[in-house]
């Protein structure tokens, strides 16, 4: 993937005059996005990124930019969208929006510790509760809908055996509806690749572009299948326990929730495993350099499938 | 001066619910404010500063805090007032209307240095530029209406030859008029001590409450009063053009403010003299503690007009 878009200096030096943020140095390219164009920009005030948005309509921009601007006056530490001189978060850049945001010191964790896991817990409450009054709202593009959408395309690919795992899967989750619980902004996508640590303090939180309103209880499953799993792919109950200790402290779960823990934790893993299917066999003329395994998901759904019983044990 | 109004853990530990900025973990009162009352609060999250606004009436807050809120977005650095849950940037805390803002880190110059005051008028430029298209307005509080208004109070109270001089100043000064300047929002009080360094990088301007619309070279006639003098109240010629030549790269200045250069410099030197004089012959009920010194900015003033012809040579 990396840069699609490519950005010279010269074109950048003139789109940045109409922003206050001081004289281009340089620019590089960032080969890690899978969605978007990104660079790093260093000008005489401070490093920013620039994202040239390769799928996202302008018409969608002003959700994620206008939450990371709320976030960060809430004080969540997340990357702040610079506004150009006529107060606009985004413009037009060889014909593809794009924005500059601050660029966010830190790195990323391989394997978490119960102490960081507690970290991400609170940071993820924090954002469930300080959005409680953010005003605009975006559906999940990878919700219910996506799935039965997508997975019928899929299935006619998979081998026998997962095809059926597959289907049966989809018939158990559409038993279940998730409307009565907690809603909220979502980050949707809290993986340890989108959180920075600086020690074990989180000094930033990336990549709000899945963020939706959704079941909150829905986003604490996705962190947990990524910060809570072993490589044997079963829950690391330590870790598991701090997370959930740290965000029950400061977003109390309720009785309902718990009732819905087990299945939620099999829904987040559906829907990577279904993403990752769907870019393995199906990507998109040639973007996906590198495609994720699928199986890593797969593995954690039978792994829940199995545990199914005992995962309403690992409580607040 | 320093707390005027108490707030004890208990009280802000409460207050602190509709934010979400983690828990209290200290608070301690800040001796150097004038005008309001102000803590360093550490949450677990990180510092703020709390501060109970002693006159400044809720309808003028938004101004100044919006204000802040836009500089931070166009990279200014600045403290970012913190939204609470409601999303409002401030509350009433025992019964004064009180907001929170980021603690910013770094220490004031003494005797500031060409490279300094190029960084300040760097940021100064950057500010005024910045803040073009800033929709709120607020006129100057301590502009010419205010002293026509202060200076008959003052006179009958001053030692004959110094009313003579300030009713000579007063008359000069209704001679000039600036509205055909270039104008825009001002800090209008960006003395050294408002400015925070971190070694010679700008790590922070504060103090927003002088903050209003009016002519910005006014504004560089207040950080040339304060930046540029040297210890016999001369102009210090390297600091000021170092000053002016960094903000004109950004900003460039027209042959107009050249002209009325001289004079608005003597308008800046006459506004705080007024105002000490102010505090020091009418104090308000106790509340000033130590008054400046207004034979400071007498002495600036008197130096400017000895000076007056030469001060235009001094220009980028």
């Amino acid at each position: 993937m990396s840069v699609f878009t490519t950005v010279t200096k010269e074109q950048l030096s003139i789109w940045l005059q109409s922003y206050c943020i001081g004289e281009l140095i340089d620019l590089q390219g960032i080969s890690s996005g899978i969605e978007n164009t990104n660079y790093l920009v260093t000008t005489s005030h401070r490093k920013y990124i620039l994202t040239l948005f390769e799928k996202l309509s302008s018409s969608d921009l002003p959700y994620y930019l206008n939450l990371m601007v709320y976030l960060s006056d809430h004080n969540i530490p997340c990357p702040v969208p610079i506004a150009d001189l006529k107060n606009n978060l985004f413009g037009n850049l060889n014909n593809k929006p794009a924005s500059l945001v601050t660029y966010l010191p830190g790195s990323q964790i391989e394997d978490p510790t119960p102490e960081q896991c507690a970290n991400v817990g609170k940071l993820l409450a924090n954002m469930h509760l300080s959005t409680l009054s953010f005003k605009e709202k975006m559906s999940n593009m990878r919700g219910p809908e996506w799935r039965e959408t997508v997975a019928p395309t899929l299935i006619p690919l998979l081998p026998y055996e997962e095809a059926k795992f597959l289907q049966k899967e989809l018939d158990f989750q559409s038993l279940h509806q998730f409307e009565g619980l907690p809603q909220g902004v979502i980050h949707a996508d809290l993986f340890r690749d989108n959180v920075l640590f600086n020690n074990n303090n989180i000094s930033g939180v990336i990549d709000f572009y899945f963020a939706c309103n959704d079941v909150l209880l829905y986003d604490l499953a996705i962190v947990t299948n990524d910060w809570c799993i072993n490589k044997d792919k079963q829950i690391n109950k330590d870790n598991l326990l701090a997370l959930l200790h740290a965000y029950h402290h400061i977003r109390p779960l309720i009785t309902d929730e718990l009732k819905m823990w087990p299945v939620m934790l099999r829904t987040a893993a559906l829907r990577f495993w279904i993403s990752r299917l769907y870019d393995y066999y199906l990507p998109r003329g040639g973007e996906i350099i590198h495609a994720k395994d699928p199986n890593h998901f797969k593995q954690i759904l039978q792994e829940h499938l199995l545990a199914q019983d005992r995962l309403s044990e690992i409580w607040i």
